[in-house]
């Protein structure tokens, strides 16, 4: 097992600055030193924020016909995969046995599983994708939902504390998965703050809860739970890797470690220090090329402003890459009862 | 015009180390600072160099409808091209009409072409090809084939310096191309010693040639023509920076400017130091691996030994991010006559 390959399977998405899926993930996984295949669910001329576009997407059948292909040559030595955007269940299914596949063999293989299916209430992917997923969460190492997400897998309506934590509670619970972080919670209580929660289950199943406060940065950018996926591998790998927990079961540590000293804890402070630089620096650079603060909300979807609009507002990634290496200021979290 | 933003069409390859074609120049690129877009030709599951793959093409319609999709939203505005290894004619000229397109507007587009058609008098693409790149060729500020297409674009036989310089004059007056460079040259008069050569044409057409002496790697390392690709676009882009070029039609020069003073021959010094710590790299990591100086030669084609082989001989691209960036040794140049 090569434990520093790592297998991405998400969109892609073939244009300039268009970074979201696999665009971001690669990047952000080859700039911290690890070697990446990507196998792209979609191939698309940009991504959905533009409205318009074109492009196809790759059958559950060349999914399979993909990884058959890479086994062929003894070229599935993954130690990590990474697995993001995927429009249909028969897709989703597909990964699962990638998925499976790659968990069995000799050495395993850490799964992060980010179930994109939503955000803010709306889905977007086919409803049949949600069960899949429920049948899936049960392999995987660690996930990373948004608030959304985590309360469609968890049945738990967030909207406080209490509610963030029995969700993450629940996520353990049910799919006895390892280590959850939910990632993008607002609260509809008027405040103007983000939160970032998670925890690692200790061998006998009880959470250790962290949760961060957020600098929220005005906006709208794709691809930034992109960008947060990858960074977390990457980091949690390192963050593991200083303990020398790389080799043990899902990275999981010793049961006497608190919510804050977790190794997940440390990846997430330093992920979202760099998230933090890389959205600020995207941001600035949006208002120069508009010249003007213009809120998302005053424009048009579709329009030839909003795609001029959202065409500033891309991620910027290859500008940023000392921030993404190197961010410098951490986030520091607080025990989540 | 962004003109820091680079279209890239080639092939993907989804394999980890699985380093050419887009894989090799979007990592290399965006590591130089630019913005990348890539427009996959083929999705295969690993490269040819493992005699197994699975996978399958772009049709020429969905190349066109992907640029389609980028300029249906204002994305096209790219002001670099590099294409790269496309399989058939039909692509090769849905790839032509793209570059016309790109070049036609305000401000232009420069363009890399690297005729990929085959090595060592063997064709790997179908024979179509060739006239469709001999009437693209005229549409490219910057070609880089290697000696097998040099002999074929240019009909001259590069068996000696003198033939060297020859098919470069030729494919200066042929193609009306402003800057071309032939890379690894090599003549079978039992030289152990490989050439890379070029020219920047002055505003009259004359040549100004130059030639490198490059130390020889042993191995067969996939994917180099795509990493000196790379590699040569961002060099010639920060050297033309350099003297305040970039504007100008092709980034093209004074015609009182020699041949070693070329900032296409100060970025071609660059990139050859940084090919040559990285293919350094390369064959040591090899022999690590393999714990044995085997020569490929030894070793039968398509056998479980040849997949481990050519495994072990990727490009280890993600772990010379600083050989990239600053290869701080260069090549030097001679003025070839």
């Amino acid at each position: 097992m090569e434990d520093r390959k790592v297998l991405t399977i998400a969109s892609h998405v073939c244009v300039v600055s268009g970074y979201v899926g696999n665009s971001v993930t690669t990047f952000v996984l080859q700039l911290m030193g690890l070697d990446v295949a990507s196998l792209n669910t979609v191939q698309f001329s940009n991504h959905a924020g533009y409205r318009r576009l074109k492009g196809f997407r790759t059958t559950a059948g060349q999914i399979s016909d993909l990884y058959d292909g890479l086994k062929g040559c003894g070229l599935d030595d993954f130690g990590m995969l990474l697995t993001g955007y995927i429009p249909s269940e028969e897709c989703v299914e597909a990964v699962g046995r990638i998925a499976g596949d790659m968990k069995g063999k000799e050495g395993g293989c850490f799964w992060l599983l980010d179930p994109v299916m939503g955000d803010q209430d709306r889905l977007y992917v086919s409803e049949g994708v949600l069960p899949v997923y429920k049948s899936l969460v049960r392999m995987a190492d660690l996930i990373v939902p948004n608030q959304f997400e985590a309360e469609l897998l968890s049945g738990v309506k967030v909207d406080s504390l209490p509610s963030l934590s029995r969700a993450i509670s629940e996520l353990h619970r049910i799919y006895n998965v390892p280590h959850v972080v939910i990632t993008s919670v607002t609260f509809t209580n008027g405040d103007k703050k983000m939160l970032c929660a998670g925890s690692s289950a200790t061998s006998s199943g009880v959470p250790r809860k962290f949760v961060f406060n957020v600098e929220i940065i005005d906006g709208f950018f794709s691809g930034t739970g992109d960008m947060f996926a990858a960074l977390t591998l990457a980091r949690f790998r390192e963050e593991a890797e200083k303990d020398g927990l790389e080799v043990a079961q899902s990275w999981g540590c010793d049961d006497a470690v608190g919510p804050l000293e977790l190794p997940l804890c440390r990846a997430i402070g330093r992920v979202l220090g760099s998230m933090h630089l890389v959205l600020v620096q995207t941001q600035l650079a949006r208002d120069k090329v508009l010249g003007t603060k213009k809120r998302e909300e005053e424009v048009e979807v579709g329009s030839e402003e909003y795609i001029r609009l959202t065409k500033a507002s891309e991620l910027r990634l290859v500008q940023c890459q000392s921030e993404l290496k190197d961010p410098e200021i951490g986030y520091e979290a607080v025990v989540l009862k």
